[in-house]
């Protein structure tokens, strides 16, 4: 098993992309990538998508993306794990490289859900539940989503603006991302004023309906070195699952797969919760951003909203999150998702994240969430600078 | 790197099974190959599949199946590559026992194609071809195969009928799989008055829309020899890309992918096509058989037609193909198809084939093909009995 970095990183804007196509997208992440990495050669390309056959009628991505992007023959796959499909190609990437069998692996997520109409796209995301007993009943993914909130507001005694921070702190930090989708700073009262959507869940819960594509090329940490480049060392990747449906999980506020995932890469790094300086977690509702903190080990059960509360979340507090936007303010472009949260937790950790610089970033993880909480891939990075 | 073993194999029958949902199907191929093993935990899980989201309305498949085949919490994805979904399965297994990440993979290809109408499947299909550049003007994937052998009567100046025997072979062999979709033997001349679908692609030139799955459990060969089990080795596994749409190709009747794929395995390996004893290939039509024997090696550019003529596919011919039925006779359920293909050259090298066993086979190789050409594996198998 070798040290495996990223030594390079690439992305779009994320917002409504009309005039690409996926293949367009996913090139224009790689190319950036791949001048940032300083290669041009890759020996695997893995695709992280969720969406392309029911929103584009494409499958098939990997020999597609590859033949688009210059790299014609060389081995590529899509992988698929609802809104974890992007880190889900990422850790295979970083197994293939940990394991030897590849020295330079570029993984790119990417996803195109702007050319539909809207209630299309939610029947296309509830393919991320449980098509037969929970989808087949008219449960939308954001319905799933208000379920879990209803139910976290009457076990733990909180109220619906308790929330509110997370969507602010969010919108905050996306005002300086440039490839975020929203630019737009929201208040504590925007938020108890947006139009509710599947109550509990507001407008300002959810993450947005987006375009984007998000590109990293994985490396051993050795090879890297040799090349003069100063490496971002990826210390633990992991994955935990729990059952798809949410009446199947033995408590639906505790999020099993997380809680799995975190502890087993915590392990893997030999480290502890405590040691992380930031975590991009997977806030494609505020309610899951409340459950990560929790499940990770940030904060007791029903304390992720007075941890939001505190102010801790914020680029100065105890655990910075969407320290770039997250999902609700960069925006959320499902199979691309968890490779954008890789990016972004090495810009902070190159020194490269501009006004929303985290002090002294030295250690940061990233937790990707498929479902609503069914597959969950969790990597901890290190800078080696 | 460590050398890799097949050390249990399921699969279910491959028909029309409307009773059973995508993961029941799954779940009965994932038992029986445990059973097989003779082992009750694996370290990850990966499923092969194309089309659940189309046709069933269910992505997310890797938790979904890992939960219910008792296996919550275990790492599982979805990874997919058009038809060529089952062996790319395979590949990332193969990659992360081979390099040490995992002990124990479950590999499972699964497919449920005929709870939709047939225009919906064959619009699903389309997906494998280039969704902007072939699919948008009307070309079904039928369609594109016709094209393929259209211009390959052409150019070698061979009948349609000279293609009789890839069905004739693959429907006596079939006869004697319990697990074959189809146990109807073809003639010549049945294949003649066989319907036309897509000039000059006739009913019995094609593999029918069917459900199925089949698993395998890799493991390293030393922990399997522990175990007392008497592995099948896979001495190689490769993948070759192309471009997706048929006009994007240098050559679109040699198959590059295929060429690449073959060589890397041959390399790999260590060995040619003349000590290869028995090729499952990817006949999902005539014209794709008589490609893959020429791409791979066993025949030169226009002859493997010939080489069907003279009897050598047969399973006494010097290159056995479609042993236990082939996608033709045996069924094609896309994403499934791949790790049939893988647990019939074990059935073979474990000397389990039956009436249809290639005498003193010690090498098989598996070629899964996604799209027409443009996503291809091949795993090369060595029995170690």
């Amino acid at each position: 098993m070798r040290d495996v970095a990223i030594i390079g990183i690439g992305q779009t804007a994320v917002g409504e992309h009309w005039e690409l196509g996926l293949r367009h997208l996913a090139l224009h992440a790689i190319q950036a990538a791949l001048v940032d990495a300083g290669v041009d050669r890759v020996d695997a390309l893995y695709v992280g998508n969720m969406l392309s056959g029911e929103l584009t009628g494409q499958e098939h991505l990997g020999a597609l993306v590859a033949d688009f992007a210059g790299m014609r023959g060389v081995e590529a796959f899509k992988i698929e794990a609802a809104c974890g499909s992007g880190a889900a190609a990422l850790r295979l990437g970083y197994v293939a490289v940990s394991g030897g069998m590849a020295d330079v692996v570029l993984v790119v997520g990417v996803e195109k859900m702007t050319d539909m109409a809207n209630p299309h796209t939610t029947a296309a995301l509830a393919m991320a539940a449980d098509a037969d007993h929970e989808a087949a009943h008219g449960l939308s993914f954001v319905a799933a989503n208000a379920l879990l909130m209803r139910r976290y507001m009457y076990e733990y005694g909180c109220t619906k603006d308790d929330f509110a921070p997370f969507a602010v702190n969010a919108h905050a930090n996306a005002v300086n991302n440039p490839c975020a989708m929203f630019h737009n700073r929201v208040t504590p009262e925007a938020y108890i004023r947006a139009p509710m959507i599947a109550d509990p869940v507001n407008l300002l819960d959810s993450s947005p309906v987006s375009d984007g594509a998000a590109a990293v090329v994985l490396a051993p940490v050795e090879w890297a070195r040799r090349l003069g480049r100063t490496p971002v060392r990826i210390i633990a990747s992991a994955v935990g699952t729990d059952a798809v449906a949410l009446h199947d999980r033995r408590n639906p506020l505790f999020l099993e797969g997380a809680a799995l995932s975190s502890h087993r890469a915590y392990q893997q790094a030999g480290i502890g919760p405590e040691a992380i300086d930031l975590f991009e977690l997977h806030d494609a509702f505020s309610i899951m951003a409340a459950l990560s903190l929790e499940a990770a080990g940030f904060a007791a059960p029903g304390q992720g909203v007075r941890l939001a509360l505190d102010g801790e979340i914020g680029l100065q507090g105890r655990v910075p999150i969407a320290t770039m936007g997250g999902l609700k303010a960069r925006g959320h472009p499902v199979g691309a998702t968890g490779v954008y949260q890789a990016v972004e937790v090495v810009q902070q950790l190159r020194g490269q994240a501009g006004a929303n610089q985290v002090a002294n970033a030295r250690v940061g993880m990233a937790q990707n969430i498929g479902g609503s909480g069914a597959t969950v891939i969790t990597h901890i990075m290190e800078s080696l600078a």
